[in-house]
């Protein structure tokens, strides 16, 4: 699968896991800080204990921390991600502001030729009413592929016209003016473990929009496989913010 | 001036300030919690005094929490704003985090189809090497009637495609795809004037994007007409954040 | 009752409501930015509607959000607080991270000889087992009696030991090193209503101690005044931060 | 030098680096998450590029974003701190937001009797006027040994006071008010670069009390073997924070 020159510059680097995912996006893992005895440790300041190794009475612990939301220790563990998706889902991402963000800049690059087409299934329509809105994909074959048509084509002319713009001496951020909201953007981001829960409690929900959604499952799973625990008893206790 | 229905119904609420720009977008100034005294109130709370109105000495006071970067006592001071502004001006304005932002939704709601396009003396190039850019209107004339027309027929179709995707009923969340990053969108902004002096230090300067520094000035004088003595002040003392 | 300088010097100024407590502690709201309505027409940003007053239809959407988690409206309430308590109580509360503090310094000013002490329903044993604690006044009045002139005593005379440093041209920093924990100090705290329900999840609860709970209960009644029906709602759904 | 249990439960996990103060103070340097070329990487994340090794052009740019407060990237770099200080050490620097703090608590593990008494040559008194004081040792070594002796009597026997309290049976929440401020407690602090940053220009520079400049000290000689040319730059720019 081709993911472009991001991520080419991606594979020499260090990083612990990473998904790729709607075409031409990813998220990767590329650092943590801390693990699930950290969190054990940082509670434990309270009352002067430290522990060597995680044994069942700390499991018990952060059981415990969870259910009480005794959220700061869990603030011990931060991760750095590095994303590529498509603008509409990096919008959402970055409002949560208790995180540090740095993303491509359309002022002082310029933006390569990737956006987003749903898949098929990811047309959608929607049913039901305010507060209560679902989302179903579209069963009407034509009207499916018909709008894949268009959301290609209209981009595709959105960025023939960025390019004709940039050709022309005009600067790139007057430019990008026309460009699409579909388009890709990378960023990275530097989150800690309670900031990180409050994220997927909100975008790994049936209420996301299913393409930030997609983002936040990978998400999630990249972090579970570096604090199972932990992210095994958020799910026991109705993975609520802490 | 066409202004749009946002702005109609602005008009019927009570509000401080209020500044139009860029054709469709607007700043307004929705409400203030306290006043230049409050800052002197704020500080004086180290030593244990309360002033009631705000004599000579007390801007002495002022002055010195902003020379000695005293920054606690300028947050007690809270703006609200309402702000209509392009997609790539609100992306940058979202990145300061201080702040609670609430922007309309194009997953809630149906884009209405105003988008920026550039005045002629907006239409720039770049010039500089990376790290000391400058832009400048383009001067061929030819060159910035196509510009404008590109910039206006490419966003115009963009919507075109967006209202077309709707009509089928596909789901307003996946038809937004396509839509431009010039398109206008609205939010209301909650900041501590440390914050928006932190925002003004980047937006109102001359490596800010032209667009947004225009928003940075109107906020500026809406502002200033609140605060004159703190906002000199802070003049005086080179714009520096706090 | 006597309540110090620093209540006398508040008495000259406007504010919402007050309450005192703790013989020498006050909790003063002093302003408010916004209303129940604010809550509503920050949500509406989202699909670009306002309203004028506060309809039933209203009152449905602030249980909506309140219920569905979409904390960024009630971020448009922000309340400044005056307070005044013992410091151990000072330090839980400025473990909030989201709001702004501003406190008497006793780098800057001499600190005032009012310390906390007990009421003899007060002066509490500890049961339970960790993780599981809970408090109650201790039945033997000679131990109730005995602590509460320990209390007293130790403090007096820390007092007395800080002025008697001062007096012998000891530095106020330098002093304050023998003052107690339950010497009162004042500071102004600027809040929104999101981070104010979280403070008051945590502190108006029954494992918080009793002395900052009646500090939170205090705000709480305040703010009840102001924004009724979202505290009935917030209660109604379990109290929860948002 | 005795440096007590915590510090002993300390030693026998592993740490990056650690500095020992104030007799029974320390700070350790636990965890760093990134590096130089983090800092460079996230820049470059801006303009789509990546960087293998810190070279020249990777210097020059951090100068260059330090030199233009382009701040986000350096909050790429967490560190972990564990502190033990006085309590009036610790809250001060608990009053910087932007990071994550666990303390011990005196709700549920009893303070062992370690308390702040200064060296003769940190006997001060206070010079100058409101907004420009300073501070000089006493130079009457006569009052300096009566200070010490004072300052170290009053919280030898609110320690006697606050233990036999608890022998009575009261509970440790209550019996803690009469603590002293100079009494040890400990914390752990994670805290991104930029915040450190501004925490250091407070806190290691003239206008700060001597007692917590000493440990910004040991936290900014830590924190520059981790990064060096970070550190040198920053102290080029005037230490300002960004």
């Amino acid at each position: 699968m081709e993911q472009g020159w991001a991520a080419e510059a991606l594979e020499s680097l260090h990083y612990i896991g990473k998904r790729e995912l709607h075409e031409h996006g990813h998220v990767v893992l590329e650092k943590v800080m801390g693990d699930e005895l950290d969190v054990v440790n940082n509670a434990r300041v309270s009352f002067n204990g430290e522990s060597l190794e995680l044994t069942d009475r700390d499991k018990g612990l952060i059981n415990f921390l969870m259910k009480n939301r005794h959220a700061s220790p869990f603030e011990a563990i931060v991760f750095r991600l590095d994303v590529r998706a498509p603008l509409f889902v990096v919008r959402e991402w970055e409002r949560h502001r208790i995180a540090s963000y740095n993303e491509e800049s359309a002022r002082y690059s310029v933006i390569k030729e990737d956006f987003y087409v749903p898949a098929p299934e990811y047309v959608r329509e929607q049913h039901g009413k305010p507060g209560a809105y679902y989302f179903e994909p579209i069963k009407d074959s034509a009207v499916v592929s018909d709008t894949i048509y268009h959301i290609d084509r209209c981009q595709r002319e959105a960025f023939r016209t960025y390019n004709y713009l940039l050709d022309q001496g005009v600067a790139k951020e007057v430019a990008r003016t026309v460009l699409p909201v579909g388009m890709f953007s990378r960023f990275k981001v530097t989150m800690n473990l309670r900031s990180l829960l409050n994220f997927l409690s909100l975008r790994n929900h049936e209420h996301a929009q299913q393409e930030i959604r997609d983002y936040a499952v990978a998400v999630e799973e990249l972090v579970t496989e570096q604090i199972p625990f932990i992210m095994e008893c958020w799910n026991t206790h109705n993975r609520q913010p802490i």
